[in-house]
């Protein structure tokens, strides 16, 4: 492959306008554009090149059904640890996290579903994968496709890996929806510069 | 800015081209081409938007200096971890490990070592920091500017968080060496994608 001419996009376009997609159009993706992708996702480094990723695509519309209630449960769960327990608890103004809710009601309309794990457990392993994440959102974002970083949570976790036959030893550090975007990509909004970076010593301008 | 003029090179040619460089010349990187990256970085989503990363910046030759000699202790401390503890105990074959000893000598040669922190404790903040992580190699890479990611060790991180003068909550999360190359860039060993993918069930072919 050539991957020039697969991706064609300029890293800064990829990059500055790569924004959370929740909201998908019902237009499948085919099999061999995942590839593509998570081939991308690969050349991403890890600790010692451990390559420790495995990624689980989901695309069957049942087995999405079925997930979706756990990823449904999962949000819930993880917003009750933050003591928030209905719709109501979140405030209007909150947009990423009521955007975040509707996509817990509807997670099951993207046409691909892809379960980030690392093949064993800690959070050497879970850093070591998240560099191919964002390769994966990149290369998605280039070929016009978008999606989301989520998690799940501990309380679901052995459901789900028990859906997937997954080896008791894995971690599902992500789950990543993606699919061809209602709505727009675009900038983002992001703190100063100079706030978060130092030179030297904490809080000396850079 | 424009991005898409700044970082010209392909999203494809950046990701498959990336590869871990710890080898440099002696070639200062100015201050505000590190700004472009790192404003570049930190277009990377997080949880929530929480954006809970800092980026301190070494360039300082003496300070290069007193932080490399806690490198190398912390490198060591980390092979000491797994049971290696000089030279001769590492595999004549393990290229990567070795390259990586070499580094742990001559970090300060590194024009610029930048400290990837996250702003609080735990998991959850390392995870959110990363992505930016990636952003960063790939950005550089399209530059002409290499780096590899690497981590310290629990015993020196009290002495690097006293040397730079950070909160006490901050969580040093990588260690980045940047400059310019001594070698090449260019493609990567990674296992087969069909070794690392499954659809629907574990083990099953994409």
């Amino acid at each position: 492959m050539n991957p020039n001419e697969r991706f064609p996009i300029s890293l800064g376009e990829a990059i500055f306008t790569l924004r959370a997609i929740r909201r998908f159009k019902n237009e499948p993706i085919d099999n061999e554009i995942i590839k593509d992708i998570l081939l991308s996702a690969t050349q991403a480094p890890s600790g010692g090149n451990s390559q420790p990723w495995h990624f689980l695509v989901i695309k069957d519309k049942k087995q999405k059904q079925e997930f979706a209630e756990l990823y449904h449960q999962a949000w819930w769960a993880k917003r009750a640890d933050q003591g928030i327990y209905k719709p109501e608890d979140i405030a209007e103004n909150n947009k990423t996290t009521l955007s975040a809710m509707k996509l817990s009601d509807e997670i099951a309309t993207a046409p691909a579903i892809i379960l980030v794990c690392a093949t064993a457990q800690g959070s050497g392993h879970m850093g070591s994968v998240i560099p191919a994440v964002q390769n994966l959102l990149l290369t998605a974002r280039s070929l016009g496709i978008g999606g989301t970083i989520t998690t799940l949570h501990p309380s679901v976790e052995g459901q789900v890996k028990s859906m997937f036959n997954m080896p008791e030893n894995v971690q599902i550090v992500y789950c990543v929806p993606i699919g061809y975007p209602k709505g727009n990509f675009g900038p983002v909004q992001r703190k100063p510069l100079a706030e978060v970076t130092s030179l030297g010593v904490w809080g000396e301008p850079l």
